[in-house]
C-alpha cells in the first residue's frame, strides 16, 4: 500500500513501480519536466517511515529502494534535501507513506497577501517539457517538427502542437545540438485547441520562464515580472503612462485622437515604446535574459485597451460607448510591438465589461471575486476613473463613474503625488482646531520633537490624495466645513487658521513660507474639487444598490493603489463609501494587479473571468437619470439624505451651516468626465 | 413539387417559399452572399415551363410568383439574362422544374484542360459573407466584434471567427460606414477549427478576391492570379528565381548557405523579394488592388520549401535530408514578408513527400491523382531536379533523381533556354544523315523555301531542352551515334557533318558562321551530359518499379513545363523513359502548378493530398544500392539490358558500335547531384 499525502491518494502497485509511476496513476499531483529520466528533479517526494495509525500501515527503510548510479548521480552533483528522494528513481518495495512537498506539486498553490486569505493555483499556460525526439530515417522521412509532435505525445500526452516561424528556423539546429533531446517550452491558452511551441532548448534546460503581469493605467503602468513555475514576483515596477502628454485624463485622449489625425497611432507608439522600456528595467533588475519572458497579461480600462491594440478610441467617447472587441484577446507579442521579450510571446488581454468598465475592472473581479461573496460587498477601484462592483453569490452588477483626478490630488491647490514630504496623514483637534499631520518617508507627527529634525531634506511640500480626503473630513468633524462643504470664516469657526482668500475662506495646515516653504491650505475650491470626486463615486455606487434594490451594503473593499492608503473612516465622514461598519471597510491593494497576476498563473482562471464578466450586469451611469439625482444628494458632506447613522455613532458631524442665506454654491450640474 | 436540375434534388413546399429557401432546405447548391436579400444575384435560377415527362410534372408561368420590386429594381438597375429570376425573390407558386446555372453553383466545376479530363470543384478557404449587425446597445453592452460574430452565425451558421489586427484596427469605421451592414471576407482552412475574418468592407461588396498559385522553382518562379469565385486564371506570370546568382541548382544553394554565414537569410530575403515583385507584375496585368489578393498557395521542392521558409537548408544537403516539417502549413503573409497583398492573406504551402520530394511532387500527385489511376502510371516532372511518382489505386511510390540541368539546355555547348531562335524540332535522314529543323517563333521547316525568311529576325541560335533530345534521339536513329553514346567519324557515319574535335566528335547541325551566326553542333561531351540525366531518371522509374515488382509500366505522363514540349517517341529512342505503346505517353503541362491551383481553389482537394502524401511510399535514390546498377544500364541509348521491345517495332536503332577497343568512355561513377 502506498499512501501520499498531502492527498490522502492511496493503491496498491507492483514492487519496483516507480514512485511516480503511482502517483500519476492515482492523479497525485507530483511534477516532472524530465518525464522521469532523473535530470530534472522535480518530482522529489519525502518518504514517511514508522508506523501511521491514522493510514493503517507501518513503513520501514526497506520499503523503498536502495539508492540507483542514477539518483545518486543527481544528488553528488546537484544535491538533494535530507529525507527527499527523485520520485521516478525510488521504487515501491513495501507499505509506505510518501509526502509531496509543496514545491513538488505542478498546481502548488501560492498563498496571496493576507488581505484576502485566498490562495492561488498555479496553472500557467506556459510550461516545459523535456522530450526525446526519433532522429530521421530516409526510408519513413517526416519532418523534424513531426517527430517532436509524436515524442510529446507519447511522452508526455499531448495531443497537436503548433510552431511558429521563430521556432521554426531553430529548430534543426537545436534538435541536432542536444543529440535528439531538447526542452519544449508549450503555451496553450484557455481557448486553444493545441499547443503552441513558443521556443525549443538543446537538452535538458533549467532555464526559468518568466511572464508579466501589467496593469496599464491612464496615468501609471505598474508590471510584475513573475516566475512562471512559482507564482513569485521576480521583480515590480511602475512608469508614468507617456499618452500623459496627450491628454490628462482619457476623454482628453480620446478628444486628442479625434482632433489630430493620426493621434491614435501616435499614443499606441508611445505606450508600447513605454511598454519595451518597462520591460527592459524589469528584465534588468531581475537578471534574466529577454528571450526568458514569455507572457504578458494585460489588464486596463478600455480607452487604454483600445490604443493597446492600436484601435481608434474614438467610439469609446460617445454614446453608446461601443467597444470594438469586449472578449478576452490571445496575441502574439509582435501584434504589439513588443519586442523585449521572447520573440515567440504571447499576449493575454482580459476580457473588457462594457464601454466604460475596462479590462481592469474584470481583474478586480477575478482578484476580489465578488461572485463567491456571501456578504453584499461593495468594491471601489479608486483612481481617475472609478469603477465599481457590487454584488454576492446571486449576481454581481458593475459600473465606472468619472471621479477626475481630485483623489489622486491632481486639481488640488496643495495637491501632489504620493511622495517624501506629501502630507499623508491629518488630525484637527475639535477643540482648538489646530492641525497636526504626518508626511510620507516621515514616523513622526508634526506636533512632535522630532519631527523638524526628521523632515529636514524632504520638507513639507504638500498634500497626497489620501491627505486631501483626511483633511476635508477632519475639517468636517472639527467644524470647520459645514454639511453644504461651505469653509466657515474665523468667527464661524473660532479659528485664525481660516482665512480669508477672495470671497472664500482656506485652512491653512502649514505655513512653511517663514522658511521658504510653501503655504498649504485647502481651499474652498478645493472642497468642490473633493464634492464632485466623491459625488461621482457614491452615485455610482447608489445606482448599483439601486438596481439591486438595496439601501445598504454590508462590506466595502477598497482597491487600487491609491484605496490602501485611504482610511476608511475618513472616507465615510467625506460620504465616499456607504455607511457600514469600519471594520468591513477593508483594503484589497491593487486589486487589477493581482488580477493580471492571477490570470497570468492560471488558465483556469482566464476561463472562469471570461464566464464571470458575461454574467455581470452592466449598469451604465451616463444615461441613467437617477444618477443625477444621486449625485446631487450625495454633494453634501456625508449626505444630504443617506441618514450614516453608523457614521454619526462613531465621528462628530456637526450641524453648523455658514452660508444660511440660501443653498451655497456647492454641488450643481455637472457634465459626464470620465478618467 | 418544386425539382432542382442538374442535381435532380425534389420536394413539396408551401407555396409562397423563396426558391432560395428550398434550395437550402434540400441541400441544394444555390449560391448566395447577400443571405437573400435581393442585393448579390449570386441566387440566379432558371425556370422551366411546361410537361417534363421525366420529372412527372407539367409547370406554367403562373408557377413562380411574379416579379417584387425589390427584383425588379435589380433587374432595372443591374440587367439579368432573359428567363433567370432571383432565387432570394421569386417564391413557389406551384410545381416547377428549377434549373441551377453553372455560375450559380458555390461548388462550381471548372472543366481543366482535356488532357487530364478531370473537373475541378470550387470549395476556396476564402469567402465573402453580406451580415446586417446589430448595432451597439449600452444596456447590454458587447463589442462590435462579438456582435459581428452573431450576426455570421445568426445569418450564415458561421460558429466561432478570429480577427487579426488589422480587421481589429478597421472594424469600427467599417460597421458605422456601412450602417451595420458589411461585406466580411473569411478563412477558413482544412484544419482550422474557427473562421478567420481577412477583411471587412463596408454595405455590400463586389469586389472579386483572388489568390495565387505559386510554382516557386531552384530556376523560375510561375504564379497565376485566381478568381476566388470562379477559378479562372485572371493573370499568368513567370521570372527567373533570383537565388540563381548563389548558385545553379539545390545543392549549390544549400552549399553557398554551409559555407556562408547568413547566406540562408540572403537568399530567403531574395526570393521574398522576388515574390513581392511578382506578385505586384500580376496585380498590374490583371489591374486589381493589392488588397484583393486574399491568399497565396505555394509549391515547392524541399530546398525551395525551406528557403521560403527562412529555414537553413544543410540538412536537406546531407543524409538522412531530414525536413524541418513535413506537413502543410498555413501562415500569414506576414510571416513570409510577402507585403503587395492584403495584410491578412493567408499563406498555403502544400506538405512535403520527403527530403528530396517536396511539395512540388505532392502538387503533381494532387493534379494527376496516380492514386485513382487503374493503369500503372509513371508520372514524370522533368525538371533540374527530377520528380517521379508510379502508382495506380493499390499504391503510389516516389522518388527523386538528381538529372541536372542538361534537358534545360544548360550544360549543352550550344544549348540555350527555349526562346525565339532555338531549335526545337529536328529530322536526321537516315540516308543521307542530313539534318532539318525548326526553331522558336517559326513554323516552317529548314529546309522550305521561306524559312530563312522567317527567321530573318531571330536568326537560328542554339538547341533547346527538347531539341537536344530530338538531336540525340535522331543521331541514334540515322547510325550517327552508336547505342554506347559515341559520335562516328566521317568514315563509320558516312557524312561530312561529323567533324574532329579534339579527340572525339561533333556532328554539326547549322553552320552560320558565314553569316556571323553560331556554329550549331552537338559534341560528344553533349551527349555524356544528355546520358547522365536521362540515365539518372531512368534508374529513378526502375528503382520504383523494383519497388512495385514490376518491369513495365501502362502508362507515361511527362509534367513540367519542359516535359510539355519532349517528343514521346524520341524520349523513348534516348532510354528516358519506359518502352511503353506512344499513345500512353502524354504530357500534364505544368502539373505542380496545377496542383497549386487546385489546393488554392479547394480545401477539399488540401485534406485529400494531405492524407495522400502519408500514404505515398517514399524511395529514396541516394542510398539505394540498386540505383547505381540501373544507372549503369540505362547509360547506354536507350538501354544496356532493358529489351525495349514496343520501341525498337518503330525505331530504326542500328547496332554499329563506333569504338571496338573497350567501353570507351561513357558511363562510369558519379556523385549524388540533386537540383
Amino acid at each position: 500500500m502506498v499512501v501520499f499525502t498531502p492527498s490522502g491518494k492511496r493503491g496498491h502497485f507492483a514492487t519496483g513501480t516507480p514512485i511516480l509511476t503511482a502517483a500519476r496513476k492515482l492523479g497525485v499531483d507530483l511534477d516532472s519536466v524530465c518525464g522521469g529520466r532523473g535530470i530534472c528533479s522535480k518530482c522529489q517526494i519525502q518518504p514517511g517511515f514508522g508506523e501511521f495509525s491514522k493510514h493503517g500501515l507501518t513503513s520501514n527503510e526497506t520499503a523503498l529502494s536502495d539508492w540507483n548510479s542514477v539518483e545518486q548521480r543527481y544528488k553528488d552533483k546537484r544535491g538533494l534535501l535530507d529525507g527527499r528522494r527523485l520520485g521516478c528513481q525510488a521504487t515501491v518495495q513495501g507499505d509506505i507513506v510518501i509526502d509531496v512537498p509543496p514545491d513538488s506539486q505542478v498546481h502548488r498553490q501560492v498563498v496571496r497577501k493576507a488581505a484576502s486569505a485566498r490562495a492561488m493555483v498555479m496553472d500557467p499556460a506556459v510550461r516545459t517539457y523535456y522530450v526525446e525526439v526519433a532522429e530521421p530515417d530516409m526510408h519513413t522521412p517526416t519532418g523534424d517538427l513531426e517527430r517532436l509532435g509524436t515524442a510529446l505525445k507519447e511522452q508526455w500526452d499531448i495531443n497537436g502542437i503548433t510552431a511558429g516561424m521563430s521556432v521554426l528556423r531553430k529548430l534543426q539546429p537545436v534538435l541536432r545540438k542536444g543529440k535528439w533531446t531538447c526542452t519544449v517550452t508549450l503555451h496553450k491558452g484557455h481557448q486553444d485547441s493545441v499547443h503552441r511551441i513558443l521556443d525549443i532548448a538543446p537538452g535538458f534546460n533549467e532555464m526559468r520562464l518568466y511572464g508579466l503581469a501589467i496593469d496599464l493605467g491612464s496615468t501609471t503602468i505598474a508590471a510584475h515580472l513573475t516566475d512562471l513555475r512559482t507564482g513569485e514576483v521576480a521583480a515590480s515596477s511602475g512608469i508614468m503612462n507617456p499618452q500623459i502628454r496627450f491628454g490628462e485624463d482619457l476623454m482628453s485622449r480620446v478628444s486628442y485622437s479625434m482632433m489630430n489625425p493620426g493621434g491614435d497611432v501616435e499614443m499606441t507608439t508611445s505606450v508600447r515604446m513605454a511598454l519595451n522600456a518597462l520591460t527592459d528595467t524589469l528584465s534588468a533588475e531581475a537578471e534574466i535574459q529577454p528571450a526568458q519572458i514569455m507572457e504578458a497579461v494585460f489588464v486596463c480600462n478600455p480607452v487604454m485597451h483600445h490604443l493597446l491594440l492600436g484601435i481608434d478610441p474614438v467610439e469609446l467617447g460617445q454614446a453608446p460607448f461601443a467597444l470594438a472587441t469586449s472578449k478576452s484577446l490571445s496575441l502574439h507579442a509582435g501584434d504589439l510591438e513588443l519586442s523585449c521579450m521572447n520573440p515567440a510571446a504571447r499576449i493575454f488581454i482580459l476580457p473588457c465589461i462594457a464601454g466604460h468598465v475596462g479590462a481592469d475592472a474584470a481583474a478586480v473581479a477575478l482578484s476580489e471575486a465578488p461572485d463567491q461573496q456571501d456578504e453584499l460587498t461593495l468594491i471601489v477601484d479608486v483612481g481617475t476613473n472609478a469603477e465599481l462592483l457590487l454584488g454576492n453569490k446571486t449576481k454581481v452588477l458593475a459600473c465606472s463613474s468619472p471621479t477626475g483626478p481630485a483623489f489622486e490630488g491632481a486639481q488640488i491647490s496643495s495637491g501632489q503625488r504620493a511622495a517624501p514630504g506629501a502630507i499623508e496623514r491629518i488630525e484637527i483637534n475639535t477643540t482648538t482646531k489646530e492641525p497636526r499631520f504626518q508626511v510620507i518617508g516621515c514616523g513622526f507627527w508634526s506636533d512632535e520633537a522630532a519631527f523638524d529634525a526628521a523632515i529636514a531634506t524632504t520638507g513639507v511640500t504638500g498634500i497626497c490624495g489620501s491627505g486631501i480626503i483626511e483633511a476635508v473630513a477632519e475639517m468636517r468633524m472639527a467644524g470647520l466645513l459645514d454639511s453644504k462643504g461651505l469653509i466657515g470664516s474665523p468667527v464661524q469657526t473660532g479659528t485664525a487658521r481660516c482665512i480669508l482668500e477672495g470671497r472664500t475662506h482656506s485652512y491653512v495646515i502649514h505655513d512653511g513660507t517663514a522658511d521658504g516653504g510653501p503655504m498649504i491650505t485647502v481651499t474652498q475650491t478645493d472642497i468642490r474639487a473633493i464634492q464632485l470626486a466623491k459625488s461621482a463615486l457614491y452615485a455610482g455606487a447608489r445606482l448599483l444598490m439601486d438596481e439591486m434594490g438595496t439601501d445598504t451594503v454590508e462590506r466595502v473593499v477598497l482597491a487600487g493603489a491609491f484605496g490602501a492608503h485611504i482610511s476608511p473612516k475618513h472616507a465615510m465622514v467625506l460620504g465616499m463609501i456607504p455607511d457600514v461598519p469600519l471594520d468591513k471597510v477593508t483594503s484589497a491593494g491593487n486589486a487589477a494587479g493581482t488580477g493580471a497576476r492571477i490570470a497570468l498563473c492560471s488558465v483556469t482562471a482566464r476561463a472562469a473571468i471570461e464566464v464571470t464578466v458575461r454574467k455581470i450586469i452592466k449598469v451604465e451611469t451616463a444615461i441613467e437619470p437617477k444618477f443625477q439625482e444621486h449625485f446631487v444628494n450625495a454633494n453634501a458632506i456625508p449626505h444630504a439624505t443617506d441618514p450614516f447613522t453608523i457614521l454619526r455613532s462613531i465621528a462628530p458631524l456637526p450641524d453648523a451651516l455658514f452660508n444660511t442665506q440660501g443653498s451655497g454654491d456647492g454641488g450643481g450640474r455637472r457634465r459626464r468626465r470620465a478618467s
